[in-house]
């Protein structure tokens, strides 16, 4: 009975640290990471601050939690792909991986593209969380690493991240945005094109 | 005389105002602009905090009138290019313009594309700038509007500024980096490429 009842607890806090962020990324898309307050959070989620200071101490948590998830899918696609053999195999694989994640993540992108607030709170993540952005380039630039492969490489990635989450983009489907993103690293990459 | 003597001042004044905005960009790039102070810029310069308070009045106009020159010469370059006729030649003219304003600020480029505190401060100028920038993907998408196209010159527009910012690529000389974010821009917008 005490370790049901304890799972049962668990398991509801699990919910609210899910709902948190949840809520936290709908108010930091309509306010801003630097206009929304864990005040802001606490009320809409209808609980006290106290609820929220139990699963996070500060905002930048917060902003670091709401994208972990994206970032945690980007390592993995990062060392699948490198698993691979053969460097198309794995230029594909990353570029198809990374534009399904841009897409699924779009509402993070928009806010990680405009939002002063996200880049500093993510700063500290980027950097310790080791290079898969250099290891994506790396696989992206290939063995040889000529100039105008890293420069393709390093524009994909960028352009792919920023025009996913451009606000004249937002009423496009998923499945549309996907196959121009997919279109725009293919054709910086030297890679066929979609039929 | 006394005409001579204001003229003097009043070129010794716009000289200080020059030499204040290199040090402001150089101390941003060093420090990050919300890790410098006005006292910092005022200490560099040698002169007095009232000195630097006699030109500007909060950082925020410091880093506006530090991307000042940029902003002024990507509103001349839109509208040059919505001058001529044919659209190959308004996207040539525009995406090689782009390319070089990028290059001759890399250094206000990497600022923009990586500290919080220029997008902040900038955001005020770029929307009551009109909207250049719509302008620019207006020409660059083409009359019809296709959405493939659209999302290319997103892509290419912030491929461009992002990867002529960035950290890896500053080494690289202007005339290298230059051909080579033609050569990005030129692949997506499906322009022939140098030869």
């Amino acid at each position: 009975m005490a370790a049901d009842s304890a799972a049962v607890s668990a398991s509801g806090q699990e919910d609210t640290r899910t709902r948190l962020l949840t809520t936290a990324l709908r108010l930091f898309t309509e306010h801003g990471v630097e206009g929304t307050s864990l005040q802001m959070i606490a009320d809409a989620l209808g609980v006290t601050k106290a609820a929220v200071y139990y699963h996070f101490k500060t905002k930048d948590e917060i902003t670091g939690a709401v994208a972990e998830p994206g970032l945690r899918e980007l390592d993995s696609l990062v060392e699948d792909a490198s698993r691979l053999r053969g460097r198309n195999a794995r230029v594909d694989h990353l570029l198809r991986g990374f534009v399904d994640i841009v897409v699924r993540h779009r509402t993070l992108m928009a806010l990680f593209s405009r939002d002063p607030g996200v880049t500093r709170a993510l700063t500290t993540s980027w950097t310790t969380r080791g290079s898969f952005s250099g290891t994506m380039l790396e696989i992206l630039t290939g063995p040889e690493g000529e100039m105008n492969q890293a420069i393709a490489a390093h524009a994909a990635i960028a352009g792919i991240a920023m025009t996913g989450g451009a606000r004249q983009f937002a009423d496009l489907d998923d499945e549309t945005l996907r196959a121009h993103l997919l279109d725009v690293g293919r054709r910086l990459l030297g890679r066929p094109r979609r039929r």
